[in-house]
Parts: C-alpha cells; sequence; structure tokens
C-alpha cells in the first residue's frame, strides 16, 4: 500500500477543497434545489446532464469557481425550461448562490490537529483552484490559514501550473508531496513532474473530476483514507526526535 | 511637475487594465446595450444608479471582474423590471458578458515600446486585480506577457496587498515604482506604504474608481499624460550606457 517513504520530502502542500474541508457537498446541495425548480421542465438526470454540459462549455471562459457555477445554473434553466422559468426562479438560483459564497468553513476531521502537528518539520503550502476572491475568504475563514506559508491560488492544475509553482519557490521534485482528493487534480499532474502525490478520497467527486483509480500504482503514490494517516506516515520518531 | 527622480528604483510594475490596454470602455460598451435592454422600464441614469448600487452591495462577494459583472446586471435587470424583463434578454446579459470575456486586447499606445526599453534596465511586474482566468487569458493574448518577470493577480489593491507583493519579493520601497489609471487603486496605496507612484488617467473612468486628484502632490508621485513619458523619466542616458 505505501510505496515511498517521505526522507526526501521538505515541503507539504494540500488542495483545500474536500481536502481539508467539505465543499462538493454544498455544490451537490445547491444542485437539489436548482432541480427542485425545475421539477416540472425536465428530470433530475436530465437537467444534471445538461447543467454539466453547460458548465464544460462554460469552463474555459469561467473557469472553476461558484460565480460561473451560478451563471451556468441560470443558463442551463433558461435551456431546459425554453425561456418559460420565471424571473423570480432565477433570482432564487442567484440567491442559492450567494448563499454558497458565504458558506461557514466546515473543517474535516483532524485536519486542524495533522497541519499543527506537520507544521513543525515541514513547510506547508496550499493550492487550489477557483474564484480568487471567494478561495482568499474560505481560507480566512477556516482559521488555518496561518499553517501555510505559502498560498498559491490558481487557475487550472495542470503540470504546467504546479511545476510555475514549484520553479516560484525553488523546490526540487524530491523534496515536494502534493494531498488532495483529485486524481485528476492533485496526483496525476504531480507524478508526471516528478513529485510525490497522495490521494485522499472525499465521499463526494464532481464528475469533471471523477478518475477510474482503483488499482492504481506508481512509485511516488499512495491513498490514505484519512487525512490522520498523513501523520502516521510523515510524524516519524526520528524526524521529531 | 516632476516629483521625484528614479535613481533608487529597480522594480517597476504596472497596473493592466486601462493603463496596458482598454478596458473600461468595454464595460461602458456593455452598459449601452444593456441600457438598450431595459429603457422601456427605466431611464439611462436610473439604470446606471441602481446597476452601480448591485455591484458595490456584491464586489465583497463576487469581487472585481467580468462574471460578478454579468450576476449584477441580471439582478438589477430583475430588480428594476420587478420581474418583467423577458428570459430571452437574461440570456441576452449573459451573452453580452461572454463577448466581454473573449473581447480582444487592444494594447494602449506606446506600450509595447515603453516595455521593451525599459526591460533592459528594469525588473517588470505586472500587478492587476479581478478574475484569476480572465486576467490571465488576457496578459497571454496581450502579446507583452513575457517582458514582466512577476505577474500578481490579486482580488484587492489595498496597502497590506502590496506590501505583501513586496514582502514576497523581498523589494525595499526606494526600489518600487507603481504606474497605473486609478489613484485609488494604483497610487494612494503605494504611497501609504511608502514606494513611488505614478498616475497615468484613461479617458474612462469606473465610478467606483474616482477620486479627485486635481493638484495633488506628494514628493513620491508623479502624474503623466500618456505611457510614453516614463521613458523620458526612466531611459536616461547614464542609465543607458
Amino acid at each position: 500500500m505505501l510505496t515511498f517513504t517521505p526522507t526526501t520530502i521538505k515541503t507539504i502542500a494540500f488542495d483545500a477543497d474536500d481536502t481539508l474541508w467539505v465543499n462538493e457537498t454544498y455544490f451537490q446541495d445547491v444542485e437539489k434545489e436548482f432541480n427542485a425548480l425545475l421539477t416540472k421542465y425536465v428530470s433530475a438526470e436530465e437537467l444534471a446532464d445538461k447543467l454539466y454540459a453547460v458548465e464544460r462549455t462554460n469552463l474555459a471562459l469561467y473557469g472553476y469557481g461558484i460565480k460561473g457555477f451560478m451563471l451556468s445554473m441560470i443558463e442551463t434553466a433558461l435551456q431546459v425550461t425554453q425561456g418559460l422559468i420565471s424571473t423570480k426562479d432565477v433570482q432564487q438560483i442567484i440567491n442559492l448562490g450567494k448563499v454558497m459564497l458565504r458558506q461557514p468553513i466546515e473543517l474535516l476531521p483532524d485536519v486542524r490537529h495533522v497541519l499543527d502537528s506537520l507544521d513543525e518539520d515541514y513547510t506547508l503550502m496550499l493550492i487550489t483552484k477557483g474564484d480568487l476572491l471567494d478561495q482568499e475568504t474560505k481560507i480566512a475563514r477556516s482559521g488555518v490559514g496561518d499553517f501555510f506559508k505559502h498560498v498559491e491560488i490558481i487557475s487550472e492544475k495542470k503540470p504546467r501550473d504546479y511545476q510555475q509553482v514549484l520553479d516560484r519557490y525553488g523546490i526540487h521534485p524530491d523534496e515536494f508531496v502534493m494531498i488532495g482528493n483529485s486524481m485528476r487534480s492533485d496526483v496525476l499532474p504531480l507524478l508526471e513532474i516528478g513529485t510525490y502525490a497522495i490521494h485522499i478520497p472525499f465521499k463526494h467527486t464532481w464528475v469533471h473530476e471523477q478518475v477510474q483509480d482503483d488499482g492504481f500504482t506508481h512509485p511516488r503514490f499512495m491513498k490514505l483514507q484519512r487525512i490522520a494517516q498523513v501523520l502516521e506516515r510523515f510524524e516519524t520518531p526520528i524526524r521529531k526526535s
């Protein structure tokens, strides 16, 4: 199971949404309310398909984040109702998005303890994608922002985006591990540029981030079930003495 | 008029929108089309006031940028028509925003020449606020991105935001000048943290950025009419020899 030992690692980077705190759950809750608004026009399944198609089309223009999600929900609603949606319901979609933007941050179990413990021996970094202001205020509201020496909010998580972050801080791939819930965004691009990566699945994954990973192995990869298990791997008696 | 000499300056930072390329003009063009959609419900003046009020209320949630502007236009339209706007017109507002997001970049006169000339003797930096992906793609489309050693896309331009940028690169305030079209965003916060600043007004200024500056003087401030005049100040025979 464990396929690497962390002897060379100096910097531990974390994804934020669904790695440190709950996020996708809120998107799925809002999708349920969105569905309830449109239930007389379209089935839940068809609506989900249409919304994802609109989101995917808009991704290159809007990027990741709640504002783009709001605009895509409005556009989807106009399409599936052939313009028959009430303007009251359009306002309701905007309100759903605003609730998401104000959502309190619910840290996942053990996150604070894990960051606090690792902070003594490693440089901690946070690397997330989404709307700039939204991600910044989430980090501030999370109460764990001070553990991170560097915070990078980036528009994409492709290999070259990570390579830019490593270059910016002069980090060698052997010294770096990324921890996150998405194989597609937090693991595969890192393995491509030669760093280490740890996958910790969250209970919900956005369809856009879904990658089949059962039985995936790689000398610089491991999969864990809970973030607390990171400590078992990285907080060795040798390093702590 | 000239109130400082650049002998200590090593880094020249530029704002992007309406300093290097046209931006506010596009917002104002879209506002005209937005007004045309709603002309039977509300006067142009009242609409502008309502839109600005909605934008200002949403700023803390949405931040700066086109996606927030689109959402605020939709919300304003719902309000001023008391829900009577057609869904076709809601889609039209979304389309207006998408056109803005794809707008070609129109460099202001002399920008490329000025950057090319300063690049030899100074470290050039770009500091802009707005949507992350939108600003990144604008920089890429501008064709002048390679002149900048550092690009900082930030959510606010308050003194502490600039201080963080200086700290990140270990820059002393004496060594730094910011050049931009907004007194509020590109000049006053910089003077507060002790750097130099140059104001180059653009023909249009968003009401949110308007600050009365006639006759403003400060030992570390100067106002120029065109970006080409930066060269006259910074490209001295002594430095070039």
